[in-house]
């Protein structure tokens, strides 16, 4: 059988090689439909959602438990572990090659499996069971460093020995396209003698991936390299919504606490982690050596563009303002998962680590506004007037990312969000 | 009818009044037996728990869904409300009371719904969702910032301003009586060049009380005192197990992450916001005064005696090593509950609030080993020979925590924990 990640794969499901979902692709997410039937698992393919619902239901897919394809989120399905997923997304390939007429040819079942992107709504696609957030782009980081400390003390001491992570608030995950309600918290500018309580002044976006952990791990033991892979269900786009004025005057000594609890947003769809396997690239080279139980030996990071768009009320057309790739991440995700087990700390099914701002060496490759607009020192100009150097209400941010394979992307879709004034 | 709370309500079931749980508490847990029945709701009562579900399915609890008794977890239960819980204790201490013979003589019912808590296996009570921790005893804060930064620099800028906190792992959240395994992570003692991995070498524990949040608020939304005071559900005593070594290593800039991760232990019964009402006292006097939303208009602070107790392998008796007290917390549960929602965070069923440790002025109330060995330069002696600075494998700790009414204890029994060798 042909691997489903064979680039000369062809759906009878035409799909254009710009385009985010072809046959190679098969991300997994949560979708509902006007219909009234609940929230159900569904696979991206072309611009349609195939209903893994219906399709177990006419016994098309063999998995063991029916009912985790009926379920709300996909915590059910990743349970099952990762030879179902595999055996799972090399049985969807098959159903949807050009050359199989068992689906291809029966169009009371396809009328019945593929629903149209356009008429289906997108949920949350997993519970969340914990959010971690790390910090693990040396580019981010050193900018971050020489705005704050300056260049000699840019990065911490401990940077360059671990990833450097903390645990975020689970409860205000949203799902692409959620608006995000600008946050209140305590301020206290420079100039100002004591903190004051109103809207944030400062509201930022962090580009970022979101790993989903499909697997549990147990408390008190550590996580080998291809135990810590094994984990890994899929990437989602993430985008970390900051209030850098909340956050400058909490952080210390305990780490961000509300100026990152209000919202953070992800994309609908899953792309597993075997979809991405075609893509993987060595990180930035290591330096020092990292301590043993950090050490990897297969590349895990993945050549994966990134864009950022902002588009302000009164503009026509969205304006790029960050292009950058998660190839640049000195710590992997694999890395990540190591060091979060390392204590001993359990990992659960749902459990989604953000990477952390995604930067790169270049100028526009830059994920928040923080480093964009130099800490609110350098403004830029949107088209058609206005400037901009954190969020204003009512502006829109898109994040989009995708592997470009031979003729083909293994894409992520996007993840939106607009911000609402603040109440 | 007596109110649940009334001093002179007694039981036909004996509880000597220095005992824990007389019919003026009725803690909440989850119970199994080696009968083989899934884990359940109960309440504990003298030496006995009362089992909820068995005493619902004679009918003799009004509660919409029967099934809530039957959970594993007091999450379902909670999710009806606090009109639900106040209803449901009163209806149980009725039905416990010295001259109401409903149950008292009936010795079928009795013999089926009373189980001696020698013959169960207590569960953690609840499924956590978030697992925050907060800093809110002025006296721990200060203890430590004398330790890292001198005197005059002990109380960082932002502490008199807000309840600081952090988000915790709720992954290692464990039930008293679980061992616990000394993590291992990287270290880097003053004197080394480079971190190393290896087992903690400062195991310390945080004599802390968990608020066990019982409803849930909405994304976007801040909360009133009466509404955060309105969804606490009740009270655990909790130890929040610290690696400090791993901690001081990593905690900048991003705050405390493997050094906590590995476990958390909290006491078996949840002792209600209600059965605690009689002990409320004000806190210490908030200087300056906080902003607005912090602001409360009762006494948010309750009279709670708290002890540790440590146990070496050799030690034929436990020794005491802190006796201190609740009302000392300078920030309140409903201020930190207030402050974690003011940034629009939403609050879940089953979000556990760590207090922070809980020192007091004198030298005998340190809550953390941290400060009772000062940083490890004051070690003390053990009875019978031998010295702690830190925990030692084998060491066991209690936490015990009790209100002292006239006549009658309202009182948490204990969190233990032992401490395994690393692996």
């Amino acid at each position: 059988m042909t691997h489903p990640n064979d680039p000369t794969l062809r759906s009878f499901i035409d799909v254009d090689p710009t385009l985010d979902f072809p046959i190679q692709n098969l991300p997994y997410g949560v979708f509902s439909t006007a219909d009234g039937l609940a929230p159900r698992v569904g696979v991206a393919i072309g611009d349609d959602v195939l209903d893994l619902w219906q399709l177990a239901q006419d016994c098309r897919i063999d998995v063991a438990e029916l009912g985790v394809f009926a379920a709300s989120t996909l915590n059910p399905f990743m349970a099952l572990g990762p030879k179902v997923w595999s055996r799972v997304r090399a049985r969807i390939s098959e159903l949807l090659r050009h050359d199989n007429p068992e689906l291809r040819d029966n169009e009371k079942l396809r009328r019945r499996v593929l629903v149209p992107m356009a008429d289906v709504k997108l949920h949350l696609p997993i519970a969340v069971s914990g959010y971690t957030d790390f910090y693990a782009s040396k580019e981010h980081a050193t900018n971050i460093g020489v705005i704050f400390r300056g260049k000699d003390n840019a990065l911490q001491p401990n940077w360059l020995h671990m990833p450097v992570g903390y645990n975020g608030r689970a409860s205000t995950m949203v799902v692409s396209g959620t608006k995000v309600r600008r946050p209140r918290g305590q301020l206290k500018p420079a100039n100002a003698e004591v903190p004051s309580f109103g809207p944030c002044q400062r509201l930022d976006f962090e580009l970022e991936m979101g790993v989903v952990i499909g697997q549990s791990s147990t408390m008190g033991e550590m996580l080998s390299e291809n135990q810590a892979e094994e984990m890994i269900f899929g990437f989602v786009l993430l985008n970390d919504w900051s209030a850098r004025d909340i956050q400058q005057w909490e952080y210390v000594p305990l780490g961000p606490f509300q100026g990152k609890a209000f919202a953070t947003s992800i994309s609908p769809w899953i792309v597993t982690r075997e979809a991405l396997e075609p893509f993987r690239v060595n990180g930035p080279e290591q330096k020092p050596t990292p301590l043993p139980y950090l050490q990897q030996t297969r590349p895990n990071n993945y050549d994966l563009q990134l864009d950022v768009d902002l588009r302000a009320v009164q503009m026509k057309q969205a304006m790029r303002i960050c292009r950058t790739n998660f190839k640049y991440m000195y710590w992997s995700s694999v890395q990540q998962l190591m060091h979060h087990a390392s204590s001993g700390c359990a990992m659960n099914i749902g459990d989604l680590l953000g990477s952390g701002t995604i930067s790169g060496p270049e100028k526009h490759q830059r994920g928040s506004l923080m480093e964009i607009s130099w800490n609110g020192t350098e403004p830029f100009e949107l088209p058609g007037g206005g400037k901009r150097t954190f969020l204003e209400d009512g502006d829109s941010l898109a994040l989009r990312g995708w592997c470009q394979g031979d003729g083909y992307r293994v894409g992520f879709g996007e993840v939106e969000g607009t911000i609402l004034p603040a109440q």
